[in-house]
């Protein structure tokens, strides 16, 4: 059987792509050639006929692509047809401002459960949710198809969560920090780091001062 | 004169790999090959090499990299082995969990100031630090030389707080979720989509199923 490896970075570019195509079908647009697409997310157009080039054929030549079919297509690659029911564990400030990110809804990521081993936060209502005691993690988890887990607890504690949402038979885990976590080889596991981002900031601050020979591409 | 464009890609895997290796450094070991570099991050040795050779000539055929050398040039590109004094607006859920974030400190980021423009946050302290106004910005930002700015605001009034920071004198910002923000060009903007990672989540999931011929590559 023919294996395709598909960058990371690529799927985070049809995330974008996505993003952008949405605005343009909102805005009545019909059709888009991969260079409006590249221009208006800071890519080359090259970039894009590659990364979309990994999932078949697209648009028409000279005519481009049709930003509902485009868009579409884009999002069933990501697995955004549907909507995701996820566990969030830790309710703590990372955790509350998790459970209000408007982002997550407009994906189609629904929380359906936070989870914390505070007795003072459990109870305690954020959003439309109670947060529930740890123990209660497989029940939601059995009862709502979870498949995808936040984990937003102190970095002491990630690896004991990730244990209890992979027995609960969460299969993908979204950790933050710089904690390293070991799970079986059939769940993925993927890290928000914040400095990453800052140090992207920095290095462009550093280098248009002292090497000007040096600059970033686009955004993306 | 020679004009080099390094890929933001390239800049995320150093700051990737300046963590592995203060890892090694910590662990005493003194030189590194690039493929073993590749094999603790998850990316290919020849992509390792490849985003060195933006930067110079490292390392010694059949020897390997200097851990320490290869560590300290790499946080010397990324801008990090100065000290960074941070202003953070938005006191909020996010903009408290952000002040707690062990991950700034470890990479020499320093929240200096944090603002918000809620009377009842205002003068609360979150670690060490009272809320002010967001009138007392510009105070602290000269005060403290300040070039790096978080907003963690709603996303309607993430403009408004961009503007405030921009006049001020920031000159690099980091934004939290969907808005689209303008500044002017010597201004860069980066942003953190928390829902981008969630979609490499549902993609390999759903890839995993309906299609077993496409595989993501490495995490990196």
């Amino acid at each position: 059987m023919k294996v395709m490896r598909v960058p990371e970075a690529t799927v985070s570019r049809l995330s974008i792509y996505s993003r952008f195509l949405e605005r343009l079908d909102k805005l009545g647009v019909i059709t888009v050639s991969s260079g409006e697409i590249a221009k208006g997310v800071g890519v080359s157009p090259a970039q894009v006929r590659k990364d979309l080039a990994y999932f078949g054929e697209f648009g028409t030549r000279g005519v481009g692509y049709n930003v509902k079919d485009l868009s579409h297509y884009i999002l069933k690659i990501l697995g955004l047809t549907q909507q995701w029911p996820v566990v969030l564990v830790g309710a703590g400030n990372l955790g509350t401002a998790l459970c209000a990110y408007r982002g997550f809804k407009d994906r189609g990521f629904n929380i359906v459960g936070v989870f914390d081993n505070d007795l003072l936060k459990i109870g305690k209502r954020i959003q439309e949710l109670e947060v529930l005691p740890i123990e209660k993690v497989p029940q939601v988890v059995a009862e709502n198809n979870v498949r995808l887990g936040i984990i937003a607890v102190p970095q002491s504690a990630t690896q004991e969560v990730a244990d209890v949402l992979v027995k609960s038979g969460v299969e993908a885990l979204l950790t933050f920090g710089p904690a390293v976590i070991h799970v079986p080889d059939n769940v993925i596991v993927r890290n928000v780091d914040l400095s990453i981002k800052l140090e992207i900031l920095t290095f462009n601050l550093g280098f248009r001062e002292l090497q000007p020979s040096y600059w970033l591409e686009p955004k993306v």
